[in-house]
């Protein structure tokens, strides 16, 4: 059968299990369809998230704001650099993209723009808090994105990047 | 890569989603994992699940109770040979098992006892009065069965089989 091209968006955050999914994926699926692009997007939600955090507040400075921004600024890096490195070994392309916003959003947009053939990422992920605010992401990315979903999560017991 | 030994579970049902799951997984995954053995399962959901129907139910008489199990196990067979027939063209071995049961704690059972590599799904199917009952098969899934899970939804705008 003739290797398509394929456009693959990977979810990733700050989570061992996200970067484990990654793992996953490069290990179980991608190693047989090399003419891949990834597409590793990083949904960085918004400051104002953070319960009582938002430009107006009084109850934060300006420079706590600025603070938290440069923070997750750091994280994104972190985790993209840290995501394309996992890569580096596989006949792929890798693209990184960072959007702000509710992750839910953010994942299903950039499918539907991407017109992307596959989603990967973790089951839990973006945090106790925005889990909290926002639901499970993985389960709106399964009923919502236009493309089929491979969720991954962390083995119960074995370490990260095993089978 | 050397090629590994998976097990995977695929979850069918009557529904068109649930075989062009099948199919998209055939065609995009399967095909460079030779080396895999298929368990089609069929969760069959039993027949007390409809609203007042039960073997000791007033409502119902016996031969009505019979004929639903009975159409049942006629769905059964016809989904099950439907999706060994779509698996013929590649070569992998495949196994056919049927369950009774509520189809999430069935499939997450199956999972676990097989200790399957990857769990292969619709999103939606089980019929719509199952839905209703049961919640999402495919979310509950997707937090609960310990391994990887691939939801695989019907394109909007094109027939089954494609892409």
């Amino acid at each position: 059968m003739a290797v398509e091209e394929r456009r693959i968006v990977v979810a990733v955050d700050e989570s061992e299990e996200s970067m484990h999914a990654l793992s996953w994926f490069l290990k179980n699926v991608l190693s047989r369809n090399s003419q891949s692009t990834l597409t590793i997007l990083h949904a960085r939600r918004p400051v104002a998230v953070y319960p009582g955090v938002d430009k107006t507040s009084s109850l934060f400075s300006h420079d706590v704001f600025s603070s938290l921004e440069r923070r997750d600024t750091e994280m994104a890096t972190w985790v993209l650099e840290k995501a394309t490195k996992m890569c580096s070994p596989y006949d792929v392309k890798v693209e990184t993209r960072v959007e702000e916003g509710d992750p839910r959003e953010v994942i299903c947009e950039m499918v539907n723009s991407l017109k992307a053939d596959l989603l990967v990422m973790g089951s839990r992920g973006y945090g106790v808090l925005a889990r909290s605010i926002m639901g499970s992401v993985s389960n709106h990315c399964v009923q919502n994105a236009n493309c089929p979903v491979l969720v991954v999560k962390m083995p119960k017991s074995s370490p990260v990047g095993s089978k």
